[in-house]
Order: C-alpha cells, then structure tokens, then sequence
C-alpha cells in the first residue's frame, strides 16, 4: 500500500501548492489526491503546515457540524442547506464532509472517488468529500481535520460536517466543529432514548426535520421537555432514574439550545436555520465549542499527529517481535519496562 | 485523581485474588472496584493475568454482543435473555455489561456504582456493569475486555455485552463478542439505512424486535431482501446507487445470517432466541468472530495495554512542553525527529 503510493503519488507540498494555488480542474484533481493521502497517512497533517505561510493555516470560516440517527433525513437537510448558503452568499465556496457510510454522497467524483452531491454535483463552488469511518478513532478525527484544511485551501467558507448515529463519533464532531445541530425527525428512533444516549450533550441547536408529518409536534414538546430538564454538565439519570428528574423543572440550563422545525424536502425553515447557524458562531465566539487562534488549533492537530506516528511504529514494532507480549504475560517483562524497550529499539531504528 | 486512588485503593493484585477466591459479598465489591480499576487505568489489565495462573485466564465460556438503535428495545432484550438464561441453565452465572450511556442498567449498586438491571437485581447469580463511552476507543476497548476478564473471575458463564447506536463502537462490539445480533424493530429509524450505516456487517443473527407491533413483517421482508443482496465482504453502494443492486437476487452471501422474530416484553420468542445463540458459537468455532485460544487473546489484550501505556507517556511529556508543537510547526523539527526525541526523554526519565 504505501509503496504503490509512494511510487504514482506527487509528494504532499506538491498536492498542497496545487491545492492552494492551482487552477479549475487541476486544482480540485490536487485537493482530491490530497485528501485521499491525508486519509490514509494523517500524522502527515503537520507537513501541511510546514509547506505554507502561516496565514493560509486557517480553517474554513465556519465548520457546521450535522448530526442526527439514520432516518432524519440528514442527508437531504444538508443539501437544502447547501441550496440555501449558495443563494444566500452567490460568491461562497461550500464543502461538505460526510462522516457517513451510508452517506448517498458516494459513487461519483468531484473530490477523489467516494463523493457526490446530486444536485450540486456540476456547481463549480460546491465541494463534497464522503470519508469511511474504519480505522481507531484518533486516526478518523485527524482524517477529518485535514480535509478541512484542505477544503480551506480551496477557499471553502463554510464547511458541513455530516455523521451518522450516536456514539464516539458525535463527540469527536462537537470537538471539530464550531456549531453542532442535532437532527431529529418523528419515527426516527426513540428521541428521547436517543437525546440520553449523548446527543444532547453535542447540540447547540436542535432541528426537528419532516416537521410538516404526523408527530412532530409531541416530538418538539418532547424535545423542549427534556431541554429544560437538563442539567447543564451531567445527564446521568439520579439513582431512582427517570423520575428522580420529573419534578426539576426550574432546573433549566443557562444557555439552553434553540429548537428549530423544519422540512428539509419542501425547503420550509431552512433559510431560518442557517441564519441561526451562521450568527451562532458570530454571536459568541468565546463558548466551548466556538474556534481556537488558528496557532492553537493547528498545535493541537501536530500533537495528535505526534501521537499517531508514534502509535504507527509502536505498532509495527510490536507485531514484528511477538514473542515479547509472552514475556510481559508471564511477569517476566513488566508493562512499563517493555514500553521502554520499545522506545529504546525505535531510537536504534534511526 | 490517580493519588486518591492510590491512597485509598488496595492493590490490583489483591483485588483479583478477592474477586477470584473470595466469598459472597466480599468478592462482588472485589470485582466491583478492580473494574472499575480497569476502567480507569485499562493498560494495567496484564497485572491480571501475571496474578492468575493461566488457567484462570479464560474469558468467560460465551460473551454475546447485542446491538442496535436506540428505541429498538435492546434492554428489554437483554433482561429477556437474562431471564430465559437462567431458566434454562439454573447453575450458569450471568454477566451483563452495558455500554451505553442510555441503559436503564444505572444508578444501582451491584458492582460498583453504575450498576443496576430491575428484576435481577436480587439474584446472585447475575451481575451487571455500567460502562461509560467517553475517551478515545482504544481505552474504551480495552476497558471492556478487562470487565469481561473479571466476569469470568467471577466465575460468569455467559456475558452479554449492550452497545448503543451505529458506529465505531459496535464495530468494536464485534471484535469483543463470540457472536453479535443486532436489534431491530418496527418506528426504530430507517431500518434499511441503519443496516447500511455499518450493522449489517457486524451481525452474526438479526433480531426483529416488537415482532407483535405493526410494521414488523414489512421490516422483516426488506431485511431479508437486503441481507440477499448484500456482498459478503462488500455493502458499499455501487457507482448507480441503490438500484445497482436491485437485479442482483442471485448474489447470495454464502454465510447468510440468520433472522428471528421476538417480543422480548411478551417473552415471545426468547427461547429459540437463546438456543439460537448458544448454538452459534458451538456450531462453527472456527468462524472470523470465533474466540481466538485462550494465550492469543491474552497477548492481543498486553499489545493493546503497551500502546494505551505508551500513549499516556507521551501525552503527558508532550503537554508538559508545548513549545515543541511549534518547533514542528515551523518545520525546524520534522515530527519523526519529534516522535524520537520523545521517545529518548522517557528514556532518560527511568
């Protein structure tokens, strides 16, 4: 794999120069290819870096996360926002990132071989990327912030995250992104089982979609219920569960999230929404969520990088000389002797 | 935090000989805190196994993962099989380990302090744990095994491991358990999307839940249809999208799972269910999911804790000297020269 790479692939400052420089077709081709090799090596990222002058370091304007259960209907809620950010800014650049397996932007070939949008395929500022979601999750989330770095470079002002599910994947998307929105659409899952299983925890902002079926208006009070219940920092359920919070209603969170209703389908509520989602980030750019200095964020992508060539040799290291795992098992290595031998073999490596 | 529990811990060695030879109630609180040990510090699992003669170091005889959407009634199928498991095998104890930060399974006190399960509660030949999903997933991972090596101290037969959601966890999930079903029911989400979202690939036996409740017989035929359809090593949509696979009737995976139909609040098909899976296992031990012996399993466990250690090395030496970062940055340090000088510090640090 990485010698077939080494030999048909230009070096990376060659991708990003082209990337960030380039021009039409050549220019996207490059920012394809290099997503691709961030993809597959991303404690590369810091190269990135290194090959450009530090103000083209930035990431895109704003980074939208999207997140929501199969069957919110996600995918078609990004489009519409896509439609609406086009009409709204005529001069932008939108990139879309989906997290997503069984993402329908797949298939086609606007930015490397997994990426499709059907309506925006042909719009010359609109870039997609679908990205798998295999491999330790370090490795994905650093995949994920060098595809907005290169989105960047291709002067993507806002960049839409897509994921799918609950779970650790969501929790790496609240990191990445600037504001996250929920998605949640009546039939889709149990919400409120959906909304503990950590969801509530990653949303700035709420979109209820398929607001115009039968059950969207119990899912919202549903929604505002459990809104108003929760504490600020915790969600654990008290020892008697659930009805140990019934009463707490004055218990309401500072900075409560808005809950908006949309139908991603007909268009209705989207230019709301992103309006919302557009001075979310503006209004308050000191919360948790809200973007490092372009410095910080890049030094914290370098220590990630750090840590996965590190993990990359140790890796190999380990699986090279088997026999020592026994050692450790029998007491006769210990753990922490054996980490060191392991740093102390890679140092006669060099 | 790591001082407290220094202070006021017993020794991980002590902790398993209690959980493994101990009496009654002794021996739960025993496994409880060397649990949650494990789960806090999951590269100290190899302790473990040098503390235990090697034919201590089994896991328990078969550990079941069940997994599915929120709202598909998993828990409820959990209790069930509990409760059918032991019917069936009145001698067998029972593990359940929740990973899921919705489970009703919280708040109680049976090993440690997340921990509960309604009707089992009282019986002492069931145990249950509560594992929380924040930090990165190799953690998490091993966190789980080293739960599963203290059920089995506790002289568990069986173990059914609860995942919530879609995603990297359940593909997790799979790695873990001998067999895997995944849940699935009637209004829980697009079920076809889920499948693709990564379910499909990680199901040894699939669970149509609620099979009482309308719906249950549309969704069992699409899932028959799509497990039909689906590649065996393969579900990525083809270039055409989902009609590409819609002449492709003959295309029969040759491992087809199987598909049950149960009522886990009625009871209603928990039997065959239970049967079902026990005999999965036993049936064809070789298979890809099927226990690796009993050494192998242990070394995978010591390669994990080497990385999880030395991840947590070089996480405290990088924070302890930012200023690096931005040697990396600015490119006077390339990052394998950084990931080696790492290295040779925590040398220097012995």
């Amino acid at each position: 794999m990485r010698a077939r790479n080494l030999a048909s692939a230009p070096a990376l400052d060659a991708l990003v120069q082209a990337a960030a420089f380039g021009d039409g077709a050549a220019r996207v081709r490059a920012a394809g290819r290099l997503m691709t090799l961030l993809e597959q090596a991303p404690h590369r990222l810091p190269e990135l870096y290194r090959t450009l002058p530090e103000e083209r370091w930035q990431r895109p304007r704003l980074v939208l996360g999207i997140t929501g259960a199969p069957g919110s209907g996600k995918s078609t809620l990004v489009d519409a926002m896509v439609f609406e950010l086009r009409r709204r800014e005529p001069d932008w650049r939108i990139g879309v990132v989906a997290v997503d397996p069984s993402s329908p932007f797949t298939g086609g070939a606007v930015l490397g071989d997994r990426v499709r949008m059907m309506r925006h395929a042909t719009d010359p500022l609109v870039f997609i990327r679908s990205l798998a979601t295999r491999g330790h999750l370090g490795g994905l989330s650093l995949g994920v912030k060098g595809v907005l770095r290169v989105m960047a470079l291709l002067g993507c002002d806002v960049v839409i995250v897509e994921t799918v599910g609950v779970g650790q994947s969501e929790v790496e998307v609240a990191r990445i992104a600037d504001t996250v929105g929920v998605v949640l659409a009546p039939g889709a899952g149990d919400s409120v089982q959906m909304l503990k299983a950590g969801l509530m925890e990653v949303g700035d902002l709420f979109i209820i979609n398929k607001a115009d079926t039968p059950g969207a208006d119990a899912l919202h009070r549903t929604l505002l219920q459990a809104l108003s219940l929760a504490p600020t920092d915790d969600l654990a359920a008290g020892p008697d569960g659930v009805d140990a919070h019934a009463g707490a209603g004055a218990h309401a969170a500072p900075h409560r999230p808005d809950v908006l209703l949309v139908s991603a389908t007909a268009g209705d509520g989207i230019p709301a929404l992103v309006e919302r989602l557009l001075n979310e980030h503006a209004a308050d750019p000191a919360r948790g969520n809200g973007r490092p200095d372009v410095r910080q964020d890049a030094r914290l992508d370098v220590r990630e990088a750090v840590l996965e060539s590190a993990r990359r040799r140790l890796e190999r290291a380990l699986d090279a000389e088997p026999g020592r795992l026994d050692e450790i098992l029998s007491g006769a290595l210990p753990l922490e002797a054996a980490v060191a031998r392991l740093f102390e073999e890679q140092l006669n490596h060099e």
